[in-house]
């Protein structure tokens, strides 16, 4: 039988997505440059590395490695629920935050409906959305580089049906205050998702007027959170949502059955359990964001103040943030492009190591004086 | 604002859609019922275990656990290609084959398509489909539980796009031949998608008109596989499609950027190159199947021969097997009711190790009598 519909394998919307172009990693980048050292500072990991209990927690249930996991994973829900005074109920645990934003994708939407977000934010949710094929109204951010919460809620129409705050917001490193988030949730209708993305929250401690999302009582809202940034598990992919049980029994029937891993399951219990190295990792973080400051301050670099672990360098063109990340990258410092997330003009760079900071800033000062 | 639409904040076709019900994991049977021994068939799972070389794998790759994922899994997909004789760019690999069928269903449909699979086959097509939200024609089984090809060819309509065949199906253990498959693929128009599943590839190796699928030149194929099964790491979901350039590089587009996970992709590297225990593993299943013929046989048991690593008991009534069943369980013998996969009146026997399959027979002996 022939094709005689006229119809292709591939539908056009897909077609025309466009593919992801991973970073390089630093196999790849000690194969094409053998610099003498490398520094990934390019995905804002915890560069302290996870916790050391992890280690034992996955041997022990390494043992069982040739069943399926938990599909609720239930001994992590508990914990991340008890923590958060929830019920298990409320919370959803996935294989990374970028699922959750998928599985959003499946559970929320009807096909002529929009969601609404930043110009400038997570390029995970500007793909999911895409790949989903509904309309996203992207709201330019301010000239400090923050969500325009005024314009998002302003642009809200009968069609919108998720509203998605990276906070703090990624790639820029800033947040929506308190007033913000109440005013926003006092206009957004009942019948829209609020999609609080978490992933940088641990980093917001000394953060006075960021809001506290758990503390509210809205049924429209989730909070999405991670284990692979400040917890070091990046490679494990376990993400998590927090939301009202209505919300949560409805992703579950989205959800792949058996995600997160095993392994992922019994490594992020194992973090989760170890606050200690949790505040470990947070004061690497700020100790390297002040010097980091400092450094830039004494060499006039544009950049923005950060409540997460990366810092965005702002270069007056694109083709002047292009050059400085290759020449960077090409002596083993390997920094984020952010053209994807919105920002051409913009690097990000994570915060990591004292000898990684060094490498950095060692490396800057050869780079620039050329 | 309030809500002036009559709008809900969950979609009704989401609502509708029934939740996934989990079975018992072995810790949940040792609580509930405190049987003296646990043998849990219902997972075709790999009773033997995984190889031995994985653990050494995941100890080296844990050393970067703080990093993400290679997105593509190089190695791995580079392994995969040069033993299929195909190109990397023929090659996804993703966070285990329920995760493909999600990415299928993502990147083929428009909305008012349809797919064709069989009444009774794997159930994470039906959940998968479901979510997407296209018609799912069910093509009942034959009266030997296969698939009805020229049936299921003859409900191919202007929308259909996508024909779903698991071969050896799950949960029957039957397969379509090599001359089932050759005549289908001469119906079927090439802008439709046969998906053919093959998580039970590898216990096919002795069955003569079992199709090479890989062996033919169709640009409209995917073929799935997994390390779930054989290959012993259900923990660790990892799964892979071979197809046409053309269908990886647009499922790359809806692709999780970061799945499968670096454990797991370390793991599954390990496990390919162990044919060694491959063989060992197919052996068991092999063995416990002959033995368990002749125990159903002696008992006058109605079953279905298999070519996969489990064995399908056939009761007169949904009754029977729900009874059957729970009995077992409550003895510590976890078995895997299949109504949820169209069959509810059958049992699905994962077949393990010497000791589990004793377990098995005795409890039966024992459950039977009463």
């Amino acid at each position: 039988m022939n094709n005689t519909s006229g119809r292709s394998l591939i539908p056009k919307n897909i077609e025309h997505l466009k593919p992801y172009v991973a970073g390089k990693t630093i196999a790849e980048v000690a194969d094409i440059y053998k610099p003498e050292k490398i520094a990934k500072l390019a995905s804002n990991e915890n560069r302290l590395g996870c916790s050391p209990k992890v280690k034992g927690a996955i041997d022990e249930v390494f043992k069982e490695i040739q069943d399926y996991p938990d599909p609720v994973a239930r001994k992590l829900r508990a914990a991340i629920a008890e923590r958060n005074n929830v019920e298990d109920e409320n919370v959803i645990i996935a294989a990374g935050s970028e699922s959750i934003i998928s599985m959003l994708c499946k559970t929320f939407f009807l096909n002529k409906e929009n969601a609404i977000t930043a110009s400038a934010t997570f390029v995970g949710f500007f793909v999911q959305i895409g790949v989903r094929g509904v309309h996203l109204k992207k709201i330019p951010v301010t000239d400090d580089y923050r969500y325009d919460i005024k314009a998002i809620v302003n642009a809200i129409d009968d069609q919108t049906k998720m509203v998605y705050i990276a906070n703090p917001n990624n790639p820029t490193g800033t947040y929506i205050t308190k007033d913000e988030f109440e005013w926003m949730m006092k206009e957004v209708p009942e019948d829209i998702l609020v999609v609080m993305d978490e992933a940088y929250h641990e980093y917001t401690g000394n953060v006075e007027d960021y809001p506290q999302v758990l503390d509210y009582d809205y049924d429209n809202i989730i909070t999405l959170r991670t284990f692979s940034k400040a917890y070091g598990l990046a490679g494990l992919r376990v993400g998590y949502g927090i939301a009202h049980k209505k919300v949560i029994r409805n992703m579950m029937k989205t959800k792949l059955t058996f995600e997160p891993t095993a392994l992922g399951q019994a490594a992020a219990l194992a973090a989760y359990n170890d606050q200690d190295h949790l505040r470990k990792s947070i004061e690497v973080v700020e100790k390297a964001k002040e010097r980091l400051y400092e450094f830039f301050d004494e060499q006039d670099v544009d950049y923005v103040k950060s409540v997460s672990n990366s810092v965005m360098m702002v270069f007056p063109t694109e083709e002047e943030a292009i050059n400085f990340n290759q020449k960077m990258l090409e002596k083993g410092v390997i920094l984020r492009r952010i053209n994807a997330f919105g920002l051409p003009n913009c690097i990000r760079i994570t915060v990591g190591m004292p000898e990684e900071m060094q490498h950095f800033e060692d490396t800057f000062l050869e780079v620039t004086k050329n």
